[in-house]
């Protein structure tokens, strides 16, 4: 049996979760793997919050430093968040040779390449299972179960606020505003929800599975990012009628050598698993040359399910320090060269139209007309509530062609007059 | 860079998937793990047989010790099936100190025991992601990713072929007998199907997930299996009424520290994940104390899915040797005691019952009487047809019971006059 001690660097959900964990299923952990992990240290500003687990009062600080640089401590986790002072403690302990365990996805999108070069440095790991999707081993069947696989395509649900908005907004049919509300006041949402409902929480976990997936670092702004911030009810209830369902989709892949990453609102087909992936849910549906089609899904966040993913990650660090592999299971990046972002206006997709068109004679021959110039052809309309003279909702379905060709011919059709309002557009992926 | 050879028992379907693999993405897993993994030498009764891909001759012999032996091959991969001489290569590799990759879940259901204990006793592993779910990294997942977690319940769709029949089945309404005849001409089911309809090859993956989720092994004879030779096709019409789709659903959990273990087709609820599970998929839903609740779907078998984690395998056994760690990252069984098996008469589930049943006054208060008298209490009841003084089929739904409740008034309904053939008893599961 090898002893390892873990110093905990934030002791707020996620680390108490962890400390649970430990607590409850430590003993089951170490029959099943040889180690025996305790907490030896906790850093914390707070130390007197009840978190419904008991600690020793001796093994916690407000000192992370001394947590650190403690000889007894042979793990790092870092659930301290944010980009500043986290960055700082990972790469102090790196420096130390001491392995890094971190759910810290805004802090690796962003920052990654300097704490992978320092790990590597160092010969020592960052573990980040629990940066992405929380509990659902994603990061392990990338790098392990799927390693003789060329990643053709991922995609990916990867926030969980978002899809519990989404999945109220289709189920009950109530504006977005409302759920956002009730969903703050649930604590399934933050305070301040930026972050999740612009998309950039998603985006910081799909740059991830983008880098793990084709080997070399993805710049954070390189990734088209639109939320589901003021989305329509009636654009999901349209959707709906079209035999899709509406998701923010994270989509990554590789096309003629360049890669492809964007984050979107997207409308999928409803029969497709991912529609069925409801609530605070996440689900990675990745596509490999060789064993084809995988789906994982999941809780993508919360105490316990995180804590699950950083538990798995000590018992990789336990296991690298007791073997000597340490820093050499999984070289990162491998690529030498960076690859291409491919750009945004290149992405393919079908587009989903809501026009506030004037029901005039003529009108939708004009629109089509404008498609049928800028190369998109139309696959379905469908006309609501129709009333001569006046304003009405024109649904168009395309099919795939280039954004950036979509947005020259709404450029073009958001001028003209017998146009209302801004079309609303919303991207379609049917999986083919 | 770490070379290792490989050396191939059994060069049929998915040994071919294996050197494809390799053979097209073995630059890139060498650049993802510094693993360069190449196949040394190959055996195979059949030497001439062209299988889609090239190998050097000078590599291929019929003599299986041979290639064990060579000093030059560094891990054998065992795909030769079957329960005999696969079990004497395996033997004799792991005598060898020789790790062994392996897709044969029969022989690990039978003999694993013998198999894992011979590989304990020598210092080296037996990697079998490959026997279960095909390519779905569901082995790591459980091994690694949820390792902080108490195994609650596993639900799993563990055989492609019955899933590919139940799909068409229930999408167009066709009977048994003619889709496994059409399944047994494209390939999709074997000439001798009885290994895969009559549940025995889920009840071999579902005993090693057990194992592996409980740390002690499972006997085979211990599993009640119940195939899906002869379902009807109107009773997967009469379930899709009720709301349910049936699968051939291998269930594993612990109950009161007793395993449950079981296969049999079952009705699930047609919106849960598990019934969007179509044709020649896997799908294994875990439930644990910490992550909750995780879905694992891809292929289950092919040559190409099998081969992914084949190699997933042979990147794990070759890092092994590199860092010194084989044989002792996760000590199987793990358990000193082993577990008991719950007797069948105890698992609890809720009963799908048909009925012909004489429609005549007082009937179906005899039956409800009956299933009173036994404890099992009444969720509904679908008439279908009814004409006085004729025989009709009568489907009743109760809530969970005992299955030996349920036997016992089987036993009594049938005995009765107004009841002409045998009750048709089917499970449900509604993940309660």
């Amino acid at each position: 049996m090898k002893e390892i001690r873990i110093g905990l660097l934030g002791f707020g959900t996620v680390g108490a979760g962890v400390v649970e964990g430990l607590q409850r299923n430590g003993e089951l952990i170490a029959s099943r793997t040889g180690m025996d992990i305790s907490v030896g240290r906790i850093a914390d500003l707070d130390l007197e919050s009840d978190r419904g687990v008991t600690v020793d009062p001796a093994i916690m600080t407000t000192d992370a430093a001394a947590v650190i640089e403690d000889p007894n401590v042979d793990v790092v986790v870092e659930l301290v968040g944010g980009t500043t002072i986290a960055k700082d403690f990972i790469l102090k302990a790196l420096a130390l040779k001491k392995p890094v365990v971190t759910a810290n996805k805004a802090l690796l999108a962003e920052h990654g390449a300097e704490i992978f070069a320092a790990a590597a440095k160092n010969g020592t790991d960052v573990y980040f299972e629990a940066a992405v999707a929380g509990g659902i081993p994603i990061i392990r069947s990338l790098r392990k179960g799927l390693v003789a696989n060329r990643i053709e395509r991922i995609h990916a649900i990867l926030n969980g606020t978002c899809n519990y908005i989404l999945t109220r907004m289709t189920k009950e049919g109530l504006p977005f505003d409302q759920i956002l509300k009730e969903a703050q006041e649930a604590g399934y949402a933050e305070a301040d929800p930026g972050l999740d409902i612009d998309g950039h929480d998603a985006a910081h976990k799909a740059t991830l599975l983008a880098s793990l997936a084709y080997g070399s670092h993805i710049p954070m702004d390189a990734i088209p990012v639109q939320g589901i911030r003021g989305l329509a009810s009636e654009d999901i209830e349209h959707a709906a009628e079209l035999g899709y369902t509406v998701k923010l989709l994270a989509v990554i892949g590789r096309e003629e050598d360049e890669i492809e990453i964007h984050v979107n609102p997207t409308l999928i087909p409803s029969d497709h698993m991912l529609a069925s992936v409801g609530d605070v849910y996440n689900a990675i549906f990745v596509k490999g040359d060789i064993v084809g089609e995988t789906l994982y899904n999941g809780k993508g966040a919360g105490r316990l399910p995180t804590a699950s993913a950083v538990i798995g990650d000590l018992v990789d660090a336990s296991q690298d320090l007791a073997f000597g592999s340490s820093g050499k299971s999984f070289p990162f990046p491998w690529r030498t060269e960076p690859l291409q972002i491919r750009d945004p206006g290149k992405i393919e997709a079908g587009f989903y139209l809501r026009l506030s068109l004037m029901d005039a004679p003529g009108s939708l021959g004009q629109i089509s007309g404008i498609l049928g110039k800028n190369g998109i052809s139309i696959a379905s309309v469908l006309q609501k509530d129709a009333m001569v003279g006046q304003c009405v909702p024109v649904i168009i379905v395309t099919h795939r062609a280039r954004q950036a060709q979509c947005q020259a011919a709404l450029d073009e059709i958001d001028a003209l007059d017998i146009v209302e309002t801004k079309t609303v557009c919303l991207q379609i992926e049917d999986f083919e």
